[in-house]
């Protein structure tokens, strides 16, 4: 009668950091980006569907944890983030991250991953969504402002689903440009090293900006951003954290994930708690207006939002079964009589 | 220079169910009880300290799911916890858990365990600490009302901490009682099975209730509840959920863990929203008086509250080390430049 191997039930699939990385390969990385893209955007279709709990934030002088939790009715998700700035200068990740997906039928746990690379390329791959849907017609040159961890993702998701050819790297730092550029060469893009942000916006219809600085920046002035572009802004993404000239918000048409977020958060913290932004989802869905001349300047003040971490966590979740990319995890205990743990404890007794 | 192994700092320690069975026969039930019970008292000692979060809940016809941070400005923890009651028809657990500390400093986990085990004895060690500084001078009798999953915790926690010598069960389900006696059998204390609530109330200083029953239940009616008793409340622990009748509630001195929680959660949603209770931590720290006389009936309305479950988190940890009792989990991507998270993907195909 000793049952010593856990059971099936007590079992969640656990997507390590080496089985992810293995998976991306697997799968590989521009094919995941779009994959990714497209559960994110049959989601964001589905907006109204989803409990949007804001995330709980602990906050320390430090940094700041999340809990980022979602759920559409019959899968519930969670991510777990942290944001640390000084953590660089003691070789630390800034933002690690690990997430679970679990029935919310019976609130078993069925996925646990890392999130930390999932993250990275959900985010790139919203971006992508985004500039598709926003950016003029033709787009295909991308100025990357900031070059760290973010930024190759953002180069070859803007490859893979916008059609971008060229992207022009620019970053206080050198090291992290040449970083940048080494890591891209090969992968089917024009590359260009840029000494200045304005050098990297020439003849850029896709302006991203993702530094990393944890202040109220100016990364973009009003008089760098000319008409009919589309500015990917996704470094501003905390309260005191911003990276565009408040003139520039003023001439744009700015579209947000959810605004009761982005206004604490975003770029748009430096605006009216009133100032008029539409919906992406609302755009995708129809019922609001994109882009509205060729003129104009769009402006994605992306911050992240936990929908689509939840689309992240099932497109991950879709794939593992076929490849078998994950280790089965302990993590539930499931006696044979749910009212009899104790039980199972005893049996347990070596 | 490729680095295929994950680095230190990508690890986790991983406590599974079958590990922390292992560490409770290791330790011992009695004394992982106490251990518990000490650790959980120095937090309430240090009560005001705690970022105190709601708990962020979401409901679904099923259930709940639920997520329970809290923070004491250097260990950050956080307990992910299901509660469906139509689990235990499928052969599921009503309740599963799982939890995680990490450094505040940093954001880094530190810990990962599962909690379904854990919570069961954390639960029994707070009602243990609870009785001990309120039930009557020599207490040494229980009854446990409702013999399901917490019932043998209960009696071993109030053994090891209160002196409790004679437990006597009652349950509306004959197997669950039998169930519960032989597993308490050989375990040093008296163990009494009654055919009713009424029976095993004679001659017990404390009575546990701690039943299933998701609704407005009277598990203790009025005319049952003699002078100088403590109650030990556990089953009514959500909305709409109760086992006592409200009169009970009117002649009792109320006892409990956070109000702010408990009059959504406890049996004190019953009541006015300003009816009087009394924290246990100002108990403990001497702000607040106890029980006050020999024929008060001391009552304490258990919810569960984030913080017994971050001692239990830092008591876990703090106890693996030498035990050696988890695996490492390569949960966190730690690139050996901080920036470069896709240098480390390129570096990791095969």
């Amino acid at each position: 009668m000793t049952n010593l191997k856990p059971s099936d039930k007590a079992l969640v699939p656990f997507v390590s950091v080496d089985h992810m990385m293995k998976l991306i390969h697997h799968i590989g990385v521009e094919p995941m980006l779009a994959g990714l893209a497209e559960y994110i955007e049959a989601d964001f279709r589905r907006w109204e569907l989803f409990d949007k709990t804001p995330r709980v934030a602990s906050h320390s002088e430090k940094g700041v944890i999340e809990l980022m939790p979602t759920s559409d009715g019959d899968v519930y998700g969670f991510k777990y983030v942290n944001g640390h700035p000084s953590n660089t200068a003691e070789g630390l990740q800034t933002v690690t991250a690990f997430g679970l997906l679990a029935d919310v039928s019976n609130g078993y746990p069925v996925l646990l991953t890392e999130m930390t690379m999932l993250t990275a390329l959900r985010t790139a791959a919203t971006s992508a969504l985004v500039a598709r849907l926003l950016a003029p017609k033709g787009s295909h040159v991308m100025a990357m402002i900031g070059n760290g961890a973010q930024s190759e993702f953002q180069g070859l998701a803007m490859k893979a689903i916008c059609g971008v050819d060229e992207i022009r790297l620019y970053d206080i730092d050198r090291a992290a440009t040449a970083k940048c550029a080494a890591n891209l060469a090969g992968q089917g893009l024009k590359v260009v090293e840029c000494t200045s942000a304005e050098e990297a916006m020439l003849g850029a219809q896709i302006i991203t900006t993702c530094t990393a600085d944890k202040q109220y920046a100016t990364i973009l002035s009003d008089n760098m951003v000319g008409a009919g572009v589309h500015i990917n802004a996704i470094g501003g993404d905390c309260p005191g954290k911003t990276e565009l000239a408040p003139a520039i918000l003023h001439r744009a048409g700015i579209f947000v994930e959810y605004p009761e977020q982005t206004r604490i958060e975003g770029e748009i913290q430096q605006l009216e708690p009133d100032h008029p932004v539409t919906e992406i989802w609302q755009v995708l869905t129809g019922q609001a207006q994109g882009r509205t001349d060729e003129k104009q300047i769009t402006l994605f003040d992306s911050v992240g939002f936990a929908i689509e971490d939840f689309s992240a966590l099932r497109y991950v979740r879709d794939q593992i079964g076929e490849t078998g990319l994950f280790h089965p995890l302990d993590l539930l205990a499931d006696p044979d009589d749910p009212r009899d743990l104790f039980g199972m404890l005893q049996r347990a007794r070596g």
